[in-house]
């Protein structure tokens, strides 16, 4: 069976991802959308993630993912001391032979996550599934959603969803172009 | 009763009102969400929109406001050859200004539309009511939503509805900042 790439992310109404300054204040605390969260992640074999999304990820008071093999893609040596065997990998090159090596550990649903990671598997047309929570207010500027792109990227409505604090949830796939 | 100003826009899901040169080709041909439309002008009084978005309104096919005021916020003179009288007028003068003015005429619940003067009028802290659709398209770059604001402005989730095509329309209102 085909793998599935796939992105979930918060952001501002009005389409940012972080403040200026990577700050993400105007995100609910609790994570808010932990529902639709949880059904994203169930169907994930493996995270794959930039140095910097990682580099926040560890300082949190729990680790989001224990018990699931997290690649952190960096061309730096990654300090994994204290944490257990097989937890977190350093990998680096093209989003196609990320996707191509942890397919030969029968790893195909995966979970990208961090800004540039996303925008990078996004430009190689390897993302499938996209699942975005709207958190409700306006920050005014901002790091944008997903960047400058070669072409457009249709996408397939699938779902979309109301959560408390008002946050709302859609996912979409992508559709892909016609070779 | 106090009035309302409201909003009605379509961006992509990446955040664009429009393409980087002003295009609109990534919007539905036929409009999309025309019960959501609906929904939202029957409520309305007057139009208020800036002059490049009655220059482009103009020129469709059929006029899209025919028997709702429309006041166009311009300080250069307005050729209303042809045009019904009262169908469109000219104005000019800071938003809390235009406001009043028309709250003056019992113009209270308002449409405010095209990108330069809804920010005019979102920085000038006077739209009360947001509904937002989403086409499922990702565009890359282009004219984002809102632009820079003063402060965050906070929302209150009212209603979310998916449309045929994949169009998801959310409305929001705006929450006052406590004085």
């Amino acid at each position: 069976m085909a793998g599935t790439v796939g992105v979930f992310v918060g952001v501002s109404v009005d389409g940012f991802l972080a403040r200026p300054d990577g700050s993400l204040d105007f995100l609910p605390a609790d994570g808010g959308d932990a529902k639709a969260y949880e059904r994203f992640i169930s169907g994930v074999d493996a995270v794959v993630m930039g140095r910097a999304t990682f580099e926040v990820a560890r300082g949190f008071d729990a680790w989001p993912h224990a018990g699931r093999p997290v690649v952190v893609l960096t061309t730096r040596p990654l300090d994994r001391t204290g944490w257990p065997a097989g937890a977190v990998e350093a990998m680096s090159g093209p989003p196609d032979r990320i996707v191509a090596t942890l397919a030969g550990r029968g790893l195909t649903r995966l979970y990208v996550d961090g800004g540039r990671t996303v925008q990078a598997f996004l430009r190689a047309g390897l993302v499938d599934r996209l699942v975005i929570t709207r958190v409700p207010v306006l920050i005014g500027q901002g790091i944008a959603l997903f960047g400058n792109l070669p072409a457009d990227v249709r996408l397939r409505h699938v779902d979309t969803r109301a959560y408390a604090g008002g946050l709302v949830t859609t996912e979409y796939a992508v559709v892909r172009a016609p070779l």
